[in-house]
């Protein structure tokens, strides 16, 4: 199923900040075709191995999220699910974590800009250090899929809708395939925002932000629209992440928005208490390790909202 | 860490159904000791071998979520931690899963009962056999473990809180070292609401609950009180689940409640489709094997939950 050769290969100077119909195709393919696209990092590139986190109030939020696209897949109408099947990627080995004033679970509580500048081995993929204390499992995966969506006019390329989008699942890796409902006709795909690493929720708003190239193979399944996306992992998705098992802040409450923040705050005074850690270090590490799960939605009126560390991160 | 011998046990005469600092302990230890608690269904013993979905709606809630308890831990106060060391299970090899209309997360589109009677093996604990279609892989825990609450009165067993109970939080399996907040003068402390397995939401509103033995060991941690709960597990929490990988669907929009209807609902649908089930048992499937995530949780304003469905269940 994977590594598929790519017929083409559609460069980064392709690229959109936000989703629209109106927009040309780059390139039209036939259901079938495999491509490589280059995705640039969620700074469009205003983030470098140079940078410093007197950049990060700075960025220009109209070249936030780039996407590289959009392509037209012949044959796709409105109902037909677009599959995409997620060959492999090839990452570049440089990635940043910032947090964005405004932006992040715990924007209220972490006010001041960060950023962590990642240098990793593109090849290996080997646990890439954070501070002293810390070593990330990697895998890369896109954090923007998407399609055209029907309503005409500009759409924000910030949250994700039923067409896809900035869904920023951390398990789209290599050997998934994914379902998006298509709306347009020819689908309008797109693909950026890859990540080197993620945690489910992306807590702090960013990632491993890292540019790197994705090959998928698109297929049109006539009458499949799916309501949202849905996607099929070939196997296991934490097993990179898991084997130390893990430390476990719960969040208890009526509202899940408001137990994932408990959940969340928590977890950063545990890492500043045991580990020593500054806490913007530590919700800036539980971005790209650490998962919320919901693990109890019907005891009314209390949800329970978990955060999961892996300790192999810590050893 | 496992498998401390018990000084004494706890027979599940001893159970009470809702939390009151006002109970009397039905023993006092000190801290360290081992206590094994013999664990009521969430029935009570209403639902048996032999029971019916008739017997559904006919449940006194009264009688509901009873737990077995509560012990005073000599030393414990206000502000200290309980650590409670979950040793063992001694599971019964009888469990049942339930829809117990206006109960669960699907509550209007689920509105008649049903029943699933469980039997397994419990030394081997063996995947348990669900209509010709699924057999789900079993990892026994507590739902329930708790202490009682500083404000006077009863209190509903049915919510989770600060000072834990009704949690249904999955990965609380052996092996896993639990925190709880102490509020009352000796904790008193009480667990039940034993499950042979579940999903991380338990969605349906029940899970396969199984009478069962518990063994814990007890603590006191002087001035460590968590905010809520936290714990700690061994090592993995779902390699009896995840070899095969998982179908997932998502639910996009800016409630994660609703999210999670969404995603759990197609799921549903999924299931009813391609493996021929019935959509209320495919419900109930759901709540004992599939997990709720939260994928994406800041890319305003819309939120990603997703449903993942553990494909060993269907093989």
């Amino acid at each position: 199923m994977c590594n598929n050769a790519p017929a083409y290969t559609i460069h980064g100077v392709h690229h959109h900040c936000g989703w629209d119909r109106a927009l040309a195709p780059v390139r039209t393919v036939s259901p079938g075709t495999t491509l490589e696209f280059e995705c640039l990092d969620a700074s469009g590139g205003q983030l470098t191995r140079t940078s410093t986190v007197a950049d990060v109030p700075n960025l220009d939020f109209g070249r936030i999220n780039p996407v590289t696209g959009p392509v037209y897949v012949d044959g796709a109408e409105p109902g037909d699910a677009l599959k995409v099947t997620i060959e492999s990627f090839r990452p570049s080995g440089f990635g940043w974590t910032a947090n964005i004033p405004g932006f992040g679970l715990l924007a209220d509580q972490f006010e001041t800009p960060g950023l962590h500048l990642w240098s990793y081995e593109a090849d290996s993929l080997a646990p890439a250090l954070f501070s002293k204390v810390a070593k990330v499992p990697l895998k890369p995966f896109a954090g923007t899929i998407g399609l055209a969506p029907a309503a005409p006019g500009p759409h924000s390329v910030v949250p994700p809708r039923n067409v896809g989008g900035n869904m920023d699942i951390r398990d789209l890796a290599a050997g998934t395939t994914l379902w998006l409902p298509v709306e347009v006709a020819g689908a309008l795909f797109s693909i950026g925002d890859t990540h080197a690493a993620q945690g489910d929720g992306e807590v702090c708003g960013t990632a491993i932000e890292s540019p790197m190239n994705v090959v998928v193979t698109l297929e049109v399944e006539k009458g499949a629209a799916p309501k949202m996306p849905r996607f099929s992992t070939p196997g296991p998705v934490t097993r990179h992440l898991d084997a130390a098992g893990y430390e476990v802040t719960t969040g208890v409450g009526p509202d899940l928005l408001e137990g994932a923040r408990a959940a969340l705050s928590q977890m950063v005074d545990w890492l500043a208490r045991t580990q020593g850690m500054d806490p913007l270090d530590a919700y800036m590490l539980c971005s790209v390790c650490g998962d919320l799960r919901i693990s109890e939605i019907v005891d009314q009126p209390n949800w329970v909202v978990s955060f999961y560390f892996p300790r192999v991160v810590l050893s």
